[in-house]
């Protein structure tokens, strides 16, 4: 199995509430069948109805915890960046879990959880480059 | 905030645990402070200690219910390959939760849980193309 992230799916429960959310942050989604779809720079964001993602993948289903045990990163370039896209995040709907500030890593970041409790982190992250077109450069740490 | 996603964290129990199954399946993590990261196309993967990260996030966890809500998503580039990735995952060590079949959407796929109930879908589809290194294409589906 090469080591390859293709689409990572959401589960939402309100797929309208879910796309609106999306798309008031900027993102900009296409609907097929229920389905919608976003670029998200070189990888695909999708949203699904949660029943019909927990069927389609063959697990049960007893209903929304606390905690999905999965957070998503949005890396940027700059802690001032990461108090503007909260603030925008805020502004959607987005509820803050974690309010911008410094990190143990040395970096500055904020998080949110969207609609439907799944949690995004807004980070600067000083040791982590970004390029040109803000896809991550993981660093060589030295270690195995 | 612009459409990209850095890195997923999977919240993990046991650490080693993980990081194991994922080097059984071929991928090459790096370890830095508890900390286990994989390049994974463009976006990283990480494993982080579960309560760690619901801390970090600012988030309550009652621990791992039936589904996390969310799926992760490997294309392959046919139904032979979905298969043979099926195959490696039982072999490292992961639970099938949808034997190899066809899709609804025209494609072959299967899908398996890693030792955290962290849900992967092995998916042939011919919709979405892949480019030379792997990753995704998402189609211009001329809806909004």
């Amino acid at each position: 199995m090469e080591p390859r992230l293709s689409l990572i799916t959401l589960g939402v429960t309100d797929l309208e509430r879910a796309r609106a959310f999306y798309e008031r942050l900027g993102w900009r989604g296409q609907e097929v069948e229920e389905t919608v779809f976003f670029e998200a720079g070189g990888v695909v964001l999708v949203l699904w109805g949660r029943d019909k993602l927990a069927l389609d993948s063959g697990v049960a289903d007893t209903g929304r915890d606390s905690f999905d045990g999965v957070v998503l990163a949005h890396n940027v370039r700059s802690a001032e960046e990461v108090e503007q896209v909260a603030a925008a995040a805020e502004a959607a709907g987005a509820t803050m879990t974690r309010p911008p500030g410094e990190t143990f890593y040395g970096g500055y970041a904020a998080c949110f959880s969207d609609p439907d409790g799944h949690v995004w982190e807004i980070s600067y992250n000083p040791g982590f480059a970004l390029r040109e077109d803000g896809s991550i450069i993981l660093p060589d740490f030295g270690t195995d």
